[in-house]
């Protein structure tokens, strides 16, 4: 509790596990170029902004670091997969990735189907481990919490939402929603994953559902605004592509400063959600609140 | 165990549970079409040859039955999304499938990757409920079953080899292994989540594993030889495909009269493995094992 906390240090020692387990996990002897396909989804890349949540979650609540670690890869496995889906032909037919060409550019689309399929497999199977290093009651918790934030009610619904939506405009209600589904729902369970793996009581694990579900949204609306006001040398991907492809947006229906207004109120949401959490140390969830809003990538 | 066994009557009574089920659990009101679309792929359609698989496991080793109907139809589920991947365009491309249009004719390429992915994620969701009706310990071991059978080492690897054997001749052992992976996994996955539901003594599990895949091989034997022999209407999917798409089948490397005798082969093991598994009551798994061998579509 003494000290100044240093997110980049306490980031860079819990990434540097993720990395070395996601290396080890994400297999390259699966056949036939799926596991080369899968790799080159997951492998360096990325924020790890939802492992990283996890990791916070669970520390703040006193959890099991083997058992976060499984969750905190398994979530970023879901975002890989869903990003490796969303770039598809079909979908946002984008070829720019972090910088580098998409999986289905430099796979084929029938692969890159495929290694999102597997991914999302492999995420479930990181969570259910033989024999009992992780209980088997946190096992089905996290299954739980995984599942529910991916599919209909989460991520792919919202996915659903975004593509009916394109060319309309949506109420601040709507877009709100659909933001929880896409990316909200998959942060926030990065969030409750990590307290799983620990032993929250309810009031926490109340306070870290707001705590989740204000980082979400903010982290739609800090894009949003990113989208329109970052290049792409320093964003690592296409930009205004949701301007060219008629997608609403928040900067589309508030502006760029009522946006960031939101972005900064969501952030207080947070900040006070952890505040009556009853935790006694919340710094890095405290930390990555600010990150995520103040970001420029 | 006295009396002759129906398996047509047998079936019935679980295969109502199992529409019934299918049809709460799948749920209508998924946002912007997503659930109609899951609907369509899953429902009013199929053998359920995985439901009843898990049936007859948990029956004949005296396991819990609404355990046992979660897990028959994450297995659906599972088997569903990836009929809708396979369908696509950049797969193997059919318009037709169970005398139906494929989702991705009826609700676009978007929605069907989407409804794929969502069934997914459904599939893991129903098997790790909230509550203690199912056993925390059997949840995980659920989960991990159906994860290890529908990602890289399972279903998704085998269409990778799928995939990568088109215009290839294959060796009997490299198109054993493709089969193992994309179709006998997730059969035997079946019979095994059927019998995680039950306390088979170790001997027992050891036999379903061998009836598991036995079975799971006899099925693809058989379906390659019916993709040459069958019509379109008794198919109700495209017929001749494999061929049309220069993919090796047990027919090319076979003929069709040694992969009739070696689905006749595969029977036996399945049936001897049951003999020797030291459960009481078999009879529903060896009339499917007769069935997924006998069946004429």
């Amino acid at each position: 509790m003494s000290g100044a906390f240093e997110l980049a240090a306490w980031s860079a020692e819990r990434l540097a596990r993720v990395e070395q387990a996601l290396s080890q996990w994400v297999v390259a002897d699966a056949p036939a170029g799926l596991g080369e396909a899968m790799r080159y989804a997951v492998l360096d890349g990325g924020k790890r902004l939802r492992p990283l949540l996890v990791f916070a979650a669970c520390e703040a609540t006193h959890g099991d670091s083997g058992a976060a670690l499984r969750a905190a890869c398994a979530a970023e496995l879901i975002h890989a997969y869903s990003l490796v889906h969303d770039d598809l032909p079909c979908m946002d037919n984008d070829i720019l990735r972090r910088g580098k060409p998409t999986v289905h550019v430099k796979f084929g689309e029938a692969q890159a189907l495929l290694a999102g399929d597997a991914l999302q497999a492999l995420a479930f199977e990181l969570l259910a481990p033989e024999g009992d290093a992780v209980p088997a009651a946190v096992q089905a918790d996290l299954c739980r919490l995984l599942a529910r934030s991916a599919g209909h009610a989460g991520m792919a619904g919202g996915q659903a939402i975004d593509l009916a939506s394109v060319g309309h405009i949506l109420t601040e209600t709507q877009l709100r929603e659909m933001h929880r589904r896409k990316t909200g729902a998959l942060l926030q369970a990065s969030v409750m994953m990590g307290a799983a793996c620990g032993a929250a009581p309810p009031e926490a694990n109340a306070a870290l559902q707001a705590y989740g579900a204000a980082v979400g949204l903010a982290f739609q609306v800090v894009d949003d605004i990113l989208d329109v006001t970052s290049d792409a040398a320093a964003l690592g991907k296409t930009v205004g592509k949701d301007a060219a492809h008629a997608k609403p947006t928040y900067v589309s229906l508030l502006g760029l400063d009522r946006s960031r207004a939101y972005a900064q109120q969501l952030l207080g949401d947070a900040l006070q959600a952890l505040a009556a959490s009853g935790l006694a140390d919340t710094r890095a969830l405290q930390a990555l609140a600010m990150m995520v809003v103040h970001r420029e990538n």
